[in-house]
């Protein structure tokens, strides 16, 4: 390969990405590849610093597009400084959550529109898109019980809050791999988290091999 | 007025602009106009953070594009916090630098790309653009001049440097002008700052009166 691999990691909560990203990073390792696994804001300085306005508490009259427009330039800091040296390097780059998080979540699930959201984040990456994305599937209620399944508590009404605003973060996921079928792998999500490791590994294997 | 009046100032460096911007305020003010005078970040404390994060000294890192999508984050909440409550109360708010100052220093002098600044500006402020905007136009090596004026020192690589970036952000403003020519007011900055501020004074009233 002349240039490494973007493959990035997406899904509601409670789908176990992030558990399947360690163990496909050790695996793919274990066959001689030189992995970075990264996550925004990945330890980039200003990255880091744009991820604490968004999250500062004091911060309560942040509007949507101002944290959209911060996510968009904490991820851009992140590609310069992190994923586009790693990938000129040759290596492989797993990075769990990228644009596809910002369409669900922002453009379709909050509202500020898929389009919308999806050109600021055009401006951000600058033509660098995954190679392939991987689409963690669960059904939001099972996603969510699988979080809270040690808390033992009643569904109240921020619960279904919650889960409305889960099945809306879907339907975006939904639409997105609609737009790109090519580049998303869909993963059943609700199985044991081995067999869906399992199905990860043998989905990468063969797209690698018909990359190769 | 059912909406107030957004009403912003622009230009190069050495044009008076921000001295022509108190003088108008306090000639509107005292025709009995309710009267904002700002600037971005303009106190607002996200607007404030982020503007930290663009200044601050360490990030010698920072790409162009996410100093770009951080000052349409900084513009966004200023809008959303100072600006349209401003004029939800009919006022006329008087803005030193908008979007225009975006478009001819990154868009074009840059060389981040007019259309690209302008869509990830246009995502900030969702449709509410100025309705006057006043372009305050200098030779950028007389405007450079008046700055230096008091230094009395050589012309160097580095002031040959600015004047060539300085000539290419005219060519910037010069294009944004093209683009929208109803909205501007081109002013001849090169006169007497009381010259420059009775023209001024003159081309707003008569835009006033149409507006009525």
């Amino acid at each position: 390969m002349s240039r490494g691999l973007f493959i990035t990691m997406e899904g509601p909560e409670g789908a176990g990405k992030t558990t399947i990203l360690q163990k496909l990073g050790n695996f793919l390792g274990g066959l001689g590849y030189n992995i970075l696994l990264t996550r925004e804001p990945g330890g980039i300085p200003i990255s880091e610093q744009i991820r604490e306005v968004i999250l500062n508490k004091e911060n309560t009259e942040m509007d949507g597009r101002t944290e959209a427009l911060l996510y968009a330039a904490a991820r851009r800091q992140h590609m310069v400084e992190k994923v586009i040296p790693a990938m000129e390097e040759g290596r492989i780059v797993l990075c769990d959550r990228f644009i596809d998080s910002s369409l669900a979540y922002q453009g379709y699930a909050r509202g500020l529109g898929m389009e919308e959201v999806y050109g600021i984040n055009q401006f951000a990456i600058d033509g660098v898109m995954p190679d392939i994305t991987f689409y963690f599937d669960i059904e939001p209620a099972e996603g969510l019980k699988r979080i809270q399944t040690n808390d033992n508590r009643e569904v109240n009404r921020l619960d279904l809050e919650e889960l409305n605003f889960h099945e809306k973060v879907r339907v975006g996921y939904l639409r997105t791999i609609d737009k790109w079928k090519e580049r998303f792998i869909i993963i059943d999500a609700s199985q044991e988290i081995e067999k869906v490791f399992a199905d990860t590994k043998t989905k990468l294997l063969e797209k690698l091999d018909k990359c190769q």
